[in-house]
């Protein structure tokens, strides 16, 4: 069979967005690790007109068809009726299905309606696949160019079942899967790191090279077919290592972790403790490190010292530098590092000030200036960036920007380190 | 204009299913607030022929086209390219964007490399729609049957800009639009609120009556149509004042603010100022509250006291409170509050301790148990809450709760208050 597919999606709630789609993420993200391409995801609503439409276009083009949603007893689950119709099958009643049914039915002394018995009857010719976590089974049909896969909606019943019993289908129907390696970079922006790695991009076949942003950071995807089973192919080391040859300064994981897991996991490793004094970014540096689990043995506590009576009082930041230089300033900055890391007993201070607007800005400190700085036992660090962008913005930004100088500040710390382990 | 409409994301990622496609559900229900009907989803990967393909068949369906995705710098952003070819127009350079782009750089002393320069291309008759937090703009483009909207696909980027320029001028060209008045819940689940309004939903034509939920709130939209410029139809009124006898203790918005937006509102009405120690929030509720423009008038600050030696030399949490009712008692929780608000001179005390998981619960605590405590002049208050889920939502569904008693707290402290107004 061809491996181009297609995920199609039923449900006028995704249309009005009422929910979010993630299906569509989940089959995808298992459908790659199959070596399945998909090409297209196709959202309609419960509309036999639309539906029809959108089956007939994908059956044109694409050898797999997965459908979610419509499978359910109430008269606007049509998913079945209209690919039936499409396909030219007749609906005929299931017996396995239709005893399962009337099992259930009895078990819980409920009363069979005719909406109930509509669920157990299939296309003619359908492989049926029982759903042990509600009463709609899923549904598989082979046609000669095609294989229409059909599931129910609700993830809690069609993750379980295409996990147990449609993976192990297609990997009949399929022999080789992709490997993925992501590699993420900090501190080069997208187009500068393209611009890096434009003649590998351009002349890429196998493996692929999938660059993409977010939230201020960049990664870069290399993706190869492997024999299942296998480890990641060499194709995808030579161009690893190529990638980490030119820009290897700006990688923080090569294992698609996030700044503050790779931060956190140096924290640990290196047995630092850390504390943290932030001002315009109010807390979120602090809940950056303590998503991350277990963090608690290396993390001290924070202070967001967010009025200037607090940066005084609990951090020890002297009011002249506050007069003198402001609160946003890289000495303010400074004596909040100090400050935090001695009344929090850490051995590390990290700190922020700055301002994150959208009001507060001015000519010689506009919206989106930021002062940090670094203490620890051996010296202290400071540093200043100017974000452009909304107040959460500035907010993610710098507080992303900390923690990665922090990163930098403990690789420095150890010797002999193997970065390919982050 | 016809107001049937079509998504179009356009990106890999989302078909590999590397990230879930949260744009979808967000452009859905704002056009649905607009009247505009949505009829299809389709998300291709950054692939010329496949975009091709999905645009002519969106031009032949549907009025409004949206696409998400695909404006960056860099080669695989092709978004803009492909339909200036569906379209037959040609990518030209405009002037205003250039400037912008070169101004950012210049400011962030980023050297600006030539795919930057290919943002600022855009097809010739296009209305250019600038981009407050990124440097691809959006792009408008009129055709005699289909008006195309071209957004960026980061979400930070692309709500922002169809929220402040998408909307006035979609309001612009339809002629009647819905008018919405969404009411926020707090302390009730939506099957609970659901059950309490069952004979209105079931009973709704117009106005229309749409439950939501999502991070421990749940909203309830009220929306009618109106002529454009119409205030708030009588129909929404009388279905808003009948939801309110109902269940208006738990309505903390009638205007679909956020918890933190209402809360900061009434410190900063009510002149108090507040400070906050968290533990296993670990600084997500001083981020939820300092997320809030121009709330540094009332809030002094916070301490994230994550170790016991810093609840004790911070907060003078005793040490026998913690030896004989630990960490998470609301005796710490408590003296949390109380410390918080001596040390960082505050009105107000609010503090949270809890067990975040996945590690250190126990038969007696259990994960997801979390104390938690308010202090003020005129007394104390305490209570306790056991969440279930993961870290994120023990963490997010902690700070939100402690939110909600502050928001409590503080309405009661004023006296004949109109809570209609937030």
């Amino acid at each position: 069979m061809t491996m181009k597919s297609e995920i199609i999606s039923v449900g006028t709630e995704l249309l009005l967005g009422n929910i979010v789609n993630t299906n569509c993420a989940f089959l995808s993200g298992e459908l790659a690790k199959l070596g399945i391409d998909v090409y297209f995801h196709v959202t309609v609503g419960d509309n036999r007109r639309r539906l029809m439409e959108a089956v007939g276009e994908a059956m044109e083009r694409s050898g797999l068809i997965i459908t979610t949603g419509g499978l359910g007893p109430t008269s606007d689950d049509i998913t079945k009726e209209t690919i039936a119709e499409v396909t030219g099958r007749k609906l005929i009643p299931d017996e396995a299905e239709l005893a399962k049914l009337k099992a259930i039915f009895a078990r819980t002394n409920r009363e069979m309606t005719p909406n109930n018995i509509k669920q157990a009857y299939v296309p003619e010719g359908s492989l049926v696949v029982g759903n042990d976590n509600g009463t709609a089974p899923g549904i598989i049909l082979e046609l000669n160019d095609t294989i229409i896969i059909m599931l129910p909606g609700p993830p809690i019943e069609m993750k379980p079942m295409f996990n147990e019993k449609i993976v192990p289908y297609l990997k009949e129907k399929s022999s080789t899967s992709l490997v993925s390696v992501t590699l993420k970079f900090f501190g080069i922006g997208e187009s500068a790191l393209e611009h890096q790695l434009s003649d590998m991009i351009e002349s890429q076949s196998d493996p692929t090279i999938a660059p993409y942003a977010g939230d201020g950071e960049v990664s870069v995807r290399i993706t190869s077919r492997a024999k299942s089973g296998e480890k990641v192919p060499g194709s995808i080391v030579r161009v690893t290592d190529e990638i980490e040859k030119r820009l290897g300064e700006y990688i923080y994981s090569y294992h698609n972790r996030s700044l503050q897991q790779v931060t956190a996991m140096l924290l640990m490793e290196t047995g630092k403790t850390l504390a943290v004094a932030e001002s315009c970014t109010g807390g979120k540096l602090s809940a950056l490190i303590t998503s991350v689990p277990g963090v608690s043995k290396s993390y001290m506590g924070g202070i967001v010292s967010y009025s200037n009576e607090v940066k005084q009082s609990l951090l020890g930041v002297s009011r002249e530098t506050l007069t003198k230089t402001g609160a946003v300033s890289s000495e303010t900055a400074l004596q909040m590092a100090d400050g935090v890391r001695r009344v929090c007993g850490a051995d590390i201070g990290l700190s922020v000030t700055g301002i994150a607007g959208p009001e507060g800005g001015s000519d010689q400190k506009p919206v989106g200036l930021v002062h940090m700085a670094l203490s620890a036992e051996d010296g202290t660090l400071t540093w200043e960036r100017k974000f452009s962008g909304n107040r959460d913005k500035v907010q993610t930004f710098a507080a992303k920007n900390a923690l990665n100088h922090l990163r930098l500040y403990l690789l420095n710390t150890v010797t002999s380190i193997d970065k390919s382990r982050y």
